[in-house]
């Protein structure tokens, strides 16, 4: 007999079938034991009453989360007692046979039946084996899993190809600081904090590369935002003829993701509460139109040159309660907070480049790079950097490089956002940060 | 006046069009100049004339692998004058303008218009930048990002999620040696050899999970089979029948890869001269019956535990004469030379365990997995190990871990044997061996 999910089952009235699953809950009710099995594609009720003997006393021994294999026959239920919070409500298994294929030992330490799971971080971190069978903590994997595959869909139909790129580096030399050091045999290594020069590499040679891979950041941090490696959804572009192409081009990206999501995971997003959308095109302000804003409308004092988490999520609000829309392009970002490869504006104070917020944080940021030699080897020492130390990378440079931008975006901050989660490490199956290395 | 693809351009005869792309020869007659140029689609004959004293002039200044922009008019070449070995062949593009984007700076250091390199290994690899613009090479990586699209989608219409697992682990003791150490803030931590503990827990969770990410090997190997970074395709499946599940299941992905491989690629794979293609089944032997053939067939003395790669090749020349398949498993690898998670075979002696081997090489192992807790806890004594330094993975044990196993499959392997390539780091972007982290 072939396995049937229980998500198949409605059709199934009158047939015999065998389900493979946990049990949820169990309820002794002496003359009749009932068991809510739980498999990838759903939960539905199996009773075993002592008609049948073996699946009886089985049925006696089993506990919440117990492996069964069940065989019996799909019933309809009674008007009255079909249960309308299940998609497969309308009917039940009376099993055969029930057979433990594997057991829990000991107590569980956390209640995965209610509907909410009610633990704070640490807990649900702590017990990750067991909370990510919680059906709301299972959605939030249905919407990323959901996510990167939507993201690697439109990158490809857009013309892109898709690259994997080393984690290892020789040099910590990526234009940022906290690099986790390896060591690599007789020396020491790096660890990617981003794909950065070898996806510009991959235009060099590809024209339009995107990239889905880990990243790694040694940053102190302590916050709902961040954590110390994430999969970051990279893409660069070339031939392109302003980086508001770079902006045109992740719109519709965000556009097919959003629409992807919506469709293919509306479950998830019902048992989260949340809904999403995508206005067509993004509203997109300056920085300094941004700190503005912030200085006017809500009396925010800033240095005048960058925006702070605050800054991020009350422009954020002023952008959703004035345009109707949850996301916003920041552009033209001062130079001195970019890295020494963005291409400067025509104000050479500022940079062609931007940071996309979404509910109230930076969830992508990108821009024009310099595609000329000369004018790169220029910009590393206005940085205050030595040339000699970018060798490797400045090589690509010899060999034309079209004008070209991209973008990185953090694909676990955009399921924390889809789904309002209150921190992102909800969003990873099991988070790094500065304390975390477990399970 | 938008920019056309090179391919789009055979159907636009008599149209004005904007090409960009890298100029890949230049041939100057003096009334006459012809540059072949190329973009990510393909390579078009662009003439150039007197007549349009701009273009012309550009047109002296351009040089081999400059990037350039060109507006002018699709012409078709006479009969005679087409030219069979290119796709756009039946066509020109005659320049009205034409605008050079970038430049290269000092001469090339390999001639990547010639039809075959002809580089060294190491040449190869230096002049990444530069070789990965070749047409060969360029195959191989058009191969490649189809190879893990459709190893994606084959195991996601299987019911398999995605998911990410993390590459920092706080122990190495995944079950083998020859970790990368990393400094981890205040302690060390490890880079992962494989996402081999965190797919069990996806197992626990989700039933069906693969990942596509890298892994890490710090084994000073110096061969054409071995890297310190690849890709893995990993899978892990719960409730299964027995571990043939695994190879029932592998057999259908492979399938689907080479299907989509051989149809959308089938330029790469003729650049190539490699035709690629996937029997129903794949024949399955023991590994001893293996070692007895290759007594008994090649006279070649083996110790009667494992397989070398000599054995493997010979084995995949004996299966490909007898049986015409290019994929063979070989099955029940002795528990010794296995890792303490390795299911038993009814003999305890081996396991229920697999190698895929393709072509000479081993691309995939597999296996079932202990799933009982006091099994598996017994197991790791066995193995000599100390079940306390596992006490982060045996707790998911705690939870009824169903019946379960999966593989991991080196994806730049497969890709090296698809297109019959020397070595693996050929299918590497920017490899990383023990001698190698840049460029």
């Amino acid at each position: 007999m072939k396995r049937h999910l229980i998500s198949e089952i409605v059709d199934c009235v009158g047939q015999q079938v065998e389900l493979r699953g946990w049990v949820l809950r169990r309820r002794d009710h002496g003359k009749i034991i009932f068991c809510d099995l739980r498999d990838r594609s759903g939960v539905v009720q199996v009773v075993v009453v002592p008609d049948f003997s073996d699946a009886y006393e089985s049925a006696q021994e089993v506990r919440s989360e117990y492996a069964v294999s069940i065989v019996g026959r799909v019933k309809a239920r009674p008007g009255g007692a079909s249960n309308e919070g299940l998609s497969t409500g309308s009917v039940e298994v009376e099993a055969d046979s029930l057979r433990v294929l594997s057991r829990t030992a000991g107590d569980l330490p956390i209640d995965i039946s209610k509907e909410d799971l009610d633990v704070q971080l640490p807990t649900l971190l702590d017990h990750r084996y067991l909370s990510l069978r919680h059906k709301k903590v299972n959605s939030i994997f249905a919407v990323y899993s959901e996510l990167i595959a939507s993201y690697a869909d439109a990158m490809r139909e857009a013309g892109f190809r898709e690259i994997k790129t080393p984690k290892l580096l020789s040099n910590a030399t990526e234009g940022g600081a906290n690099f986790f050091k390896v060591k690599y045999f007789d020396r020491w290594a790096y660890l990617a904090q981003s794909p950065q020069f070898y996806k510009q590499a991959g235009v060099g040679a590809f024209e339009r590369v995107f990239e889905i891979g880990p990243v790694f950041r040694a940053e102190p941090h302590f916050t709902s935002r961040h954590v110390n490696e994430y999969v970051s959804l990279d893409a660069e572009m070339g031939f392109i003829d302003s980086y508001e192409d770079l902006m045109d081009q992740l719109e519709d990206v965000l556009g097919f993701v959003v629409s992807r999501v919506s469709e293919r995971c509306s479950g998830a997003l019902l048992d989260h509460g949340s809904e999403i959308s995508v206005p067509e095109r993004f509203v997109r302000m300056k920085l300094t139109e941004a700190l503005e804003i912030l200085r006017k409308e809500f009396g925010k004092k800033l240095d005048d040159v960058d925006i702070d988490p605050e800054g991020e999520r009350l422009i954020c609000e002023y952008v959703k309660r004035e345009y109707g829309s949850d996301f916003v392009f920041l552009t033209h970002y001062p130079a001195k907070i970019r890295p020494m490869y963005a291409m400067p504006s025509d104000d050479p104070q500022y940079t062609n480049s931007f940071d996309l917020l979404y509910r109230g944080v930076e969830i992508a940021t990108g821009g024009q790079r310099i595609h000329e030699y000369a004018a790169l080897v220029e910009n590393i020492k206005r940085h205050g950097l030595n040339p000699e130390d970018y060798a490797d990378y400045l090589e690509m440079f010899k060999y034309a490089m079209p004008p070209h931008g991209g973008w990185g975006m953090g694909s676990e901050r955009v399921c924390q956002k889809f789904l309002g989660l209150a921190s992102i490490k909800e969003a990873i199956m099991f988070p790094r940060d500065v304390k975390r290395l477990t399970p």
